[in-house]
């Protein structure tokens, strides 16, 4: 199966033209004929399947048979996490947190932050490639680096459970005990050389629950990508 | 907190000097200097914590002073999985699994895989780069290379739970459900193009069940990182 994404396909159009960018990726990466299935996906929950009628050296022209429409998750998972300072650990995170079914990523910058930047049209690369490889129908939406403190704050609205996780020795529970399934989730994971206890305050004093991710010490992105599956998991088993 | 992989260390000794290749990351790449707390780790479970009382050009000598034995896991968690064709995403996989305290990993070649051989001394460093950085006493066991159906006989005196993650739309019982707490499990996860119907009819007439890790179409080595995720948090939860 081909995906491809068109976040600007109508529902009820008959015919649709792949952009310049996935042209190039179906005409010359895969190499698609006339007849080849293609599956689109808009990344708001709308799954259009058709084939190729017409391939030629700058369009690619597709006959959309069926129209599929997700369901949006039960629950919603954000994720709100200090970058790494590796480029390719951070794709990593993108990647497996959007293959995970992730909803919402925040970046924040904290006191021992090492990175302040991200190439914000690369990251939503990463994230596009891994909807389209993992037949995930919602893009994730990815939120401009905001400071710890402000984003915090911007948090008073949000309505389901809110975590903070760290690896300080202070009163923590399991984020696989303490959350409860089908509730909408915010986790907020700490730069490599954690949260001070300045931000674990704040965050606490907002309502935050002190969480743990269990007694392995994981690295930042290993730690968002395990917060998604553990959300997951306590989910799949509520079912 | 500084880690160093120390197999050859003795049960008793007082005095341990680093290798050579442990003695470099100490002394120009940590730049660490006399007095500097250091903790070693054999991989067998033995946490070795001390200080260092000579860095010098060639040297680094440290003096034990804690000989702490953590307990084996009260399961172990074996991964047989195809490695992926992009070395990178295979090494994710042994790094993120390590760090997520997989006991043993064996490599599988299967009729849709793309890689037939790995550089298992490459590989042995990435695991143990991730235990010393995630603080993990036990260091994975590494099998060699080994064709599908040879494995899937090799496993008949395995005594745990055995689970084959495939994509077929046959009967399958999410693998969250289906794993009992503290149970030692074994879990395959197919090539990027999945096991074969062959395949999996072997694994099942050898008593494994047939498991799914969700609706997500996961890439092979998020697949293997979700399944040990999946297993600690089942166990988490029943503690």
């Amino acid at each position: 199966m081909h995906f491809f994404y068109t976040p600007d396909i109508h529902v009820g159009q008959d015919i649709y033209y792949l952009s310049e960018k996935e042209f190039h990726h179906a005409a010359h990466v895969l190499r698609l004929k006339t007849n080849n299935a293609v599956t689109l996906l808009d990344g708001k929950g709308n799954i259009f399947e058709g084939r190729l009628i017409r391939v030629d050296k700058n369009v690619c022209e597709m006959e959309i048979l069926n129209h599929i429409i997700k369901a949006k998750p039960k629950y919603q998972v954000h994720i709100a996490i200090a970058p790494p300072k590796s480029g390719d650990r951070f794709d990593f995170f993108l990647e497996k947190s959007a293959e995970a079914g992730v909803n919402e990523i925040s970046l924040l910058v904290c006191q021992n932050s090492e990175r302040h930047k991200i190439n914000a049209g690369k990251e939503m690369n990463v994230l596009v490639s891994a909807i389209k490889q993992s037949a995930n129908p919602f893009l994730p939406k990815l939120n401009e680096m905001i400071n710890f403190n402000t984003f915090i704050n911007s948090c008073k609205t949000f309505e389901g459970q809110k975590f903070i996780c760290h690896c300080q020795t202070t009163k923590k529970t399991l984020l696989a005990k303490a959350y409860t399934a089908k509730c909408d989730v915010l986790i907020c994971i700490g730069p490599e050389g954690d949260f001070t206890s300045a931000e674990i305050d704040i965050a606490l004093s907002n309502n935050f629950m002190p969480a743990s991710l269990g007694s392995f010490r994981f690295r930042t992105e290993t730690a968002g990508i395990n917060a998604c599956m553990v959300i997951n998991t306590i989910n799949q088993i509520s079912e």
